[in-house]
């Protein structure tokens, strides 16, 4: 049972609307809180988006999410899970990034979850663009590769953009695999479609042995096939889940920088995450949620909704 | 066949987007207009959403239901059924709330439902929020409970709210039974999901004979079953049909106060109303727009897409 | 191999968001360029939306489709075809209407296209309301009557409009049959659905062989049947591909004038033009994309994703 | 003191968000109605847009401006008028125009004020397009010119437009006065600047007398002066009031066609309508409004505070 | 100097994007915090509209209004205060509402701010609807009534509302005096305007000696000469100052329920507060802002940069 | 007179919102093009916002400034010069950034604006943020320090950021002064308003002699004395115009990533451009227009519209 301080507000008592949003109106606990020695699992934002090639907007991500995520209850409607019950849940803040600088940002991050990784604190991230993904996992896997489940509609395995091999938020996992961070053998990648410049990321998972799950193969196959597999592949053994809001389809989630016709639909995109439940999820992101491109608000409200459905699989692995 | 003034305006004589927007420009007869005794079926608005624990803005719903559906044409599209010839329909405008308090406004809807009630007129109503239904079966149920159809993504059967038991749009449901103007066992609630408070709604309803059908097993079982399964619990006795917005998914219905993920597509959407072609359905109600929360306008038209629909299956139960 | 002149500009050297916007980045080639003489398939633009009865908009949708298809890149990721590489592809500019002149506006359109015809170039063109595809086929289809594999939630095959035969975006097809541009035993209507005015376009259908596939039916028997059915129709002789964004589900596509609930999603909505691959469509249009009605472009955006799935079946019909 | 019947509905009885918009809630008041005969001034809209040479829109005007006009209340802020009770003013509707016929509309739109006219109505118009003032003069004119004072950005006094006399919303005045609708020596064209394509317009001014008072002028003389010189040029014979919303700021009013920047703002908007308090308005029109680029409505709610304005001087007129 | 522990997030750490969003990113200080002891202004967010006659969303405000604050800086750019070294202000969170009991909401917010008052630390507000001041007054007015700085469209000295005394955003100030809260001859309210219902509301303010200034007066004499009014009205005792946002133009401040044209631009609205300087104004409050008719974000952007203002008054005043 | 081929094509012939986009309707006159060594003024976009602190998005900013200006028509109402007939003017496109890497495309952008100066081509740009400035001057003023004419809500004098001297949209005339591209003691900056982190920016302007007109001191003095100030200091020598969108208050111009409350209006906006005519302008840019902020494209077709006054201003002084 979780301790007390950990409870989230209750919206008996301030209304959803109401409040300073906090994520999942969870304890604001930054690092030099006298209770971050409690803290099993941290949310936390990365505000960067200096890393995209197409349209910006990621930065503003964590706040968004943190606003819509009062909207979350206490309880999961399928397994009955009272994720904050069961385990130490706290807002951790934002990493402050450095707008225009790529690489003292992505030190600031990878020394923030080395920090996380040291005090036994797992991580669940909202973004941010994709390149956030590898400071994390510089933080956290130095010492051992972690498997990875991502759900995506790109392979972010590319290797040089505008001539030189830059950083985008098109090739972390390329990277975070030549940097040991990954175990190319235990990734899947889950939703890629859309127009391709070329297939050098495909032939650079096939040289590794990373598993890219195509769109078409998913509705092919079916939810519970594919991700029976994704298990397999990952097996019990520490697992990263990264999760691009452009795996789903933009009629859903149109606040996002790069997005692709044909995805899953919202039940879908949760679907994925439960089938995901006993798998051994040490830390997740979600990331690519664009505020400015996003009317409606939706994209914000479906990203959080996700980090709930993940927050439910990472305490279930504690 | 219908008398001719109840006709609507045709779209070859003034444009759809012409014209003082009444409901599917139907004739405007408001209670002391001298046509209200033919009226068969009244088409009501209740601007009221003081009852929301969340985001107010369906008080908007009415008018913008009306400025829609003046695309709504004479026949539908499957039963080639032309209700506005098979019945007398007439838009009998709005109920005037009192919007800084809840009781009388309470209490003026079910004066007016009791009105059409001693007139015989069956009346299909545009919320507002979902605490209009009460009223509503006030004036209409009084002598005898009423069955029910509901879709929606929650329950309604809270009991408490704040500490005590004021009504609000989270328990309009619980309410009606224990006044007796609903029969929980002529009861079902289709659609439920979303993250949860407690239990306590479906203690309730297991308690009361009220069958709830989860968003999980309406896609595992599929419409047809479901429905089947609704018919056959209200059976062929006066049935009331309530239709909550947000049982839809909020990529398709985003416009409304607590949206909840993973509910079915539009095509879904009519589908359940159709099904319940031959059921005795004696009055209804489509409520939660929110127009302030609905960049597009796409929520309202659905909507008032989803009233014809229930237009006519109410039509072929005179 | 096609002409190195006719490569669209890569996201390499000049970022997606970046550039003047031709369609697809490809080559301005208007009538009177040196190289016209070497094109294959011209994009064309239409602006032009006076014939709708509703929501006005389409006339902005050319610049809008081209904005959003700089984001198209270079390979299709199902078959890999690279259009680009196998046909001379370039962008004809639009062709300037006459905003408050039908008759005027439909004769410079004729012209232009019998002008392409003349010259062997093969158009894909982005609308403009649905009246488009008239002088695009009196352009094209003078001397011999082209098959239609036609995707959309009306017929187009009504015949008056205010009393007298005016033509509208409601009846290009019913004209188009009548002056012999299209073989009517050839034709195939996809997606019908909505609320109707009355039978009479299925009655035109039926009293001239033209084949009417209701949602209600496509969804039954899924796309692979349906487009079987389709194939077989318009046979391997010259076919026509029309494509009204409306065929698509208002919450997927809702930049548009006269949106009907329940059609495809946007991974059916790129499968039907996939399932033509093969077939000899020597033309095809685009349509109804009415940006006002878009707060989020995702309207043009599936648009210009389609009219490259397009693009690669016209390629592979060279 | 106007009849009970053509009294507005209160705020105080129907809140202002609620009801069937009609104009400033009066009675609908359609040709046919048995209270025609009493009518003495009436709110007309005229849903049209086809002569636009830009964007599109203002078909949706009259709508919006009904459904804004329900927050106007009963009194003039500094003069104290309660016009409602002063004269008989009702809603007369829409006039039906031909989507897709700009010949047949106006003289659908002709035929409608020759009858008011001829029954002694004033009417005030909600646009639609700027081409929709010349069928109300065509109407009201036919025998003794009027006078006009014109708030515009344009002087929409052009000749031809795509190289033939073409009717579009640039060119009614000059129509107007070829026509001998208007006294060009009781004209003042107010607020007028943005780029041009030469000054043929300019040049019809001067050759007929036209004032023209530039925005430069405007501004430099400051509002009683030029309002001064209005009044004066009018006279105290009969005279049209056309309001172009676009005389406003775009910052102000951005929801129109032709949005040029350096206008007026919204105080400076509705005192030039003030201080033609006493002149002779017999009838008036505010045009241009256009819904669908107005993403807050606002151009709407300061479109029906000016017809209010509007209206006050026609009362006191009567 | 302000203690350390006060001093906002700064822009240089954190970008003003980032960071879980408080009033202008100030300690989040809750009244059970242990360094509530220390503060001497309090920034109070009070999430309610259920008072308001005609559109909702002002519950909304706080939270939008805290997401805007971060891009507040430390100084002032004319007087050269930096008010967060000059006083030791924080942020108190938001007083939980009950959404759907006004009577219970307004003793939960004067049980607050009669708290605030026992431990003298000074309020300033952001609404919530203009109803919140009156709970406000109850709990710091009770022993002494308070002058007042008005700056509103509206003189919310209304006193029934349909046809009964219940309280609305329209009657505060008017309780506030019948309660003796305010000093009636220390009142002084800017900026009305719009058109009326009656007069009663000047009739109570002429009854009781409250000053009311006009839009057109205000124009008219110049913001220095008003002010020097106002000044010498509230003289040197403690004085409240109420912001409705809706004072200024809603081409400026869209996001408000009943807006009135001919206000204010953003310069003058800064200004008059400007010309408070020196005044003992000892709380204040801005309401009013509805986030969900506010496209932009603009007008709670505009919201908090006038709450940035009102803060250096009453820093000034300590 | 110009030559032919540099007229814009005419709105009587393309309708203004046909057409692909270029700047103001010319002729796409890339580097490469023939035609190039007969350009006298070139329209060029800067696609670039990595350099900015808060919110992104003025990488967009080019084409939605290229789409508004087809609405710019061939004559200034004022003067009556026709500028694209008085000068070679073209659109040279847009330089590409490299969107993950300042220092690259700074580069690229100074070497592009070397070979405009090398081929005696004077550049008017649309931003980009405002960082653009710097490598544009470090193409054009290596040799000889230029005068600026400066209109902005902010300084962009700054010297450090995060810590370090990183380039940024705050510091571009401080590193321009320091590498000797401006003149500081002809630098005049008009506007500076807003809440400030420090007063380091001002001290700078003092001790290297730049004048910084504040917003109170503009506003106070007017637009004719505050112009005639800085003819006077930059006087007859070759002169840059750089044009800050956020100059102008955020109601007009809310598409920009930090603006700041209390500007001038649309008209005040134009009018200080004018007031430079006679100036030896020899290039200049428009900035920080962020189309994702701007809900209604308001801000861009401002912008371009201050780009055509800019470029009267540089065709005289040829």
């Amino acid at each position: 049972m979780a301790d007390p301080f950990f409870k989230p507000v209750s919206g008996m008592e301030m209304p959803r609307f109401a409040g300073i949003p906090t994520f999942m109106r969870l304890p604001s606990v930054p690092l030099d809180h006298p209770r971050i020695g409690d803290v099993q699992i941290g949310l936390v934002g990365l505000p960067w988006d200096g890393s995209v090639t197409n349209r910006p907007g990621p930065r503003h991500g964590p706040r968004q999410l943190r606003d819509y995520s009062t909207m979350i209850r206490a309880q999961h409607p399928v397994s009955g899970l009272r994720p904050f019950e069961a385990a130490n849940c706290a807002d951790l803040g934002d990493v402050g990034p450095n707008p225009v600088d790529q690489d003292d940002t992505m030190a600031r991050f990878a020394t923030f979850y080395a920090e996380l990784k040291s005090r036994n604190i797992r991580p669940l991230t909202g973004g941010g663009d994709h390149l956030c993904t590898l400071p994390v996992l510089r933080g956290l896997a130095k010492d051992a590769p972690l498997g990875l489940v991502h759900f995506d509609s790109h392979t972010d395995l590319f290797a040089a953009y505008f001539g030189s091999k830059t950083l985008t938020h098109g090739n972390p996992f390329r990277s975070a695999v030549e940097e040991g961070l990954l175990d190319p053998k235990r990734m899947i990648q889950i939703g890629i479609r859309g127009t391709q410049y070329d297939r050098s990321d495909f032939d650079f998972a096939k040289a590794n042995g990373i598993r890219i799950v195509t769109i078409e193969e998913f509705f092919a196959r079916g939810i519970p096939d594919v991700m029976a597999e994704a298990r397999e592949i990952v097996d019990d053994k520490p697992t990263y889940m990264s999760y691009d809001i452009d795996f789903i389809d933009p009629s859903v989630a149109p606040g996002t920088g790069t997005p692709e016709w044909g995805g899953p639909n919202a039940f879908q995109a949760m679907q994925v995450v439960r089938e995901c439940d006993g798998l051994n999820i040490v830390a997740g992101d979600l990331v690519e949620v664009s505020p400015p491109f996003d009317p409606s608000g939706n994209t914000a409200w479906l990203g959080v909704s996700l980090m709930f459905e993940m927050l439910c699989v990472m305490v279930a692995a504690l």
